[in-house]
């Protein structure tokens, strides 16, 4: 089970009722962040989830509402008790700013872990997440980020027993290792059937329309995507800002055929996006105005 | 007439429902900030008041918990058109803490005026207010405050005759100007009665009790102090940590004898401060243990 809860749906400055967009999952005891801006750590008490476990916070981008709830979240983690060395990732230039912020956080009790895109796409494989980092088209250099909890084949035993793998060995073969016996390498695939759907969440923001965004969401059970303009007039905006519209965001939606599209990072101008929802459905069925704290727990799928 | 508004009432770290401690007043058109951790400038939408015309920005000390909410607040300022130039204080390391800060808040487009305190004790002049910051007892380098609204003394036409001042100087006079007509140079002192009482704010975080606190705090209309710790038996807790409790704070309103004391700067272990009210209240009977945004507008005695 991978929980995910969208904390804020805001853009550009945290409002009352509307904090700042930041994304928290938790699958197996292990939390990520992405990105922080001022104000998330209280949405993360608001929904009672903990900073404790969040080892890896992931970054957009470095534009102020993305980044500034940083130095107050690492003093709590350091308040919480955490010792264990938090890892950091997002575009050139994460160890400076970085840095810079943690002027006001000094002494913290666990290590930083800087990590630095270099190239157009990158991976992470943390702790059951496999992530993938990939740039889109903002007017700095912008990540966006895909989860994938992968799901191993359904064990089969029929295939193990052709394949000659002793029954001791199963046990840890399931689990995903690899095991030594007599001399005998055993691998997961000889006892596995072929690999099940996993899940799959999208997240994306401060970006033009791209290409490999609608790649990267394809198969998405949930796809996040900035809907900083509702007015499809201000899709002229939207470009000179490197921004979108949700129109725009939902035909990448239904291009992506995704299971659901949640709107974020609303223009603090854009006071009740859910009054466009009707027409953006028209584009993409599945599409959702999100509010702060919108939760799912997305399941792996019967067999 | 002075507006003060304590908009949150926080220490360490903010809370749902508990932003942390920082101060806003507002007097003839000219707003002043001191201390703004992450999410003041939520509070100062929630309240109302506007970012905009916040003159200068006071800091008692540059921990996470009193200055995290700057660049946020900063870019929210340039994104309402600001372009005046606002006046930081505090003590040193301010420029060096402010510009690391300010690497998520590039461009700004208004001037930032650094002004580093050197002494025990430095008075500011800006807009109408008279402020003296004091140094305080906390374990980093740390300031108290006292805002103070000077009130001129009446205009008495009987001394303005008798120091034979021209009628058409008397309105000058009376807005404190001096005029100078045909060689002589006319004071207000020459037209006005003895010097009225003003108002008076004192606001000190993160200390020990002082005896400089009593004595800046006396004849305030309003002294808002610390109260991290209700229990006594914390005392030694607020020794170590350079912190006070309630009572210590009751105990010094008692010796300065001021309008009113406002508790803030709770420590989240401290969930309800108002159950231990009425003890407090038994030292000084004016004691409030204020919650977020509790605001007063402080008015000249009648004459």
């Amino acid at each position: 089970m991978l929980d995910v809860c969208l904390l804020g749906t805001g853009g550009m400055m945290p409002l009352p009722g509307r904090a700042l967009t930041s994304l928290m999952t938790r699958f197996n005891g292990s939390s990520l962040l992405i990105d922080c801006g001022e104000g998330t750590q209280v949405t993360v008490r608001e929904k009672g989830w903990s900073m404790h476990d969040v080892d890896a916070m992931l970054f957009t981008h470095y534009h102020g509402d993305h980044i500034s709830g940083l130095p107050g979240i690492l003093l709590s983690m350091a308040n919480s008790d955490r010792t264990e060395p938090v890892k950091l990732y997002g575009p050139p230039g994460l160890r400076r700013v970085v840095n810079a912020l943690c002027i006001i956080a000094p002494g913290l009790p666990f290590e930083l872990e800087f990590n630095e895109f270099n190239d157009v796409e990158e991976y992470i494989s943390l702790n059951g997440y496999e992530i993938t980092a990939f740039k889109v088209n903002h007017n700095v250099t912008c990540y966006g980020y895909t989860i994938y909890i992968p799901r191993a084949g359904k064990f089969d035993p029929e295939k193990a027993k052709n394949n000659n793998v002793p029954m001791k060995a199963w046990n840890r073969l399931q689990k995903g290792d690899n095991v030594e016996m007599d001399g005998v390498i055993y691998t997961p695939d000889m006892i596995l059937g072929p690999k099940r759907k996993g899940l799959k969440v999208t997240y994306t923001t401060d970006t033009r329309p791209t290409e490999g965004i609608v790649e990267h969401a394809k198969g998405s059970d949930l796809f996040i995507c900035e809907g900083m303009y509702a007015d499809p007039e201000k899709r002229a905006d939207a470009i000179k800002k490197k921004h979108m519209t949700m129109q725009e965001a939902a035909e990448m939606a239904a291009r992506a055929d995704v299971g659901e599209l949640w709107y974020t990072h609303y223009s603090p101008s854009l006071v009740n996006p859910a009054r466009n929802i009707k027409e953006m459905k028209e584009i993409f069925p599945r599409a959702v105005a999100a509010k702060d704290r919108r939760t799912v727990e997305l399941m792996f799928e019967e067999d």
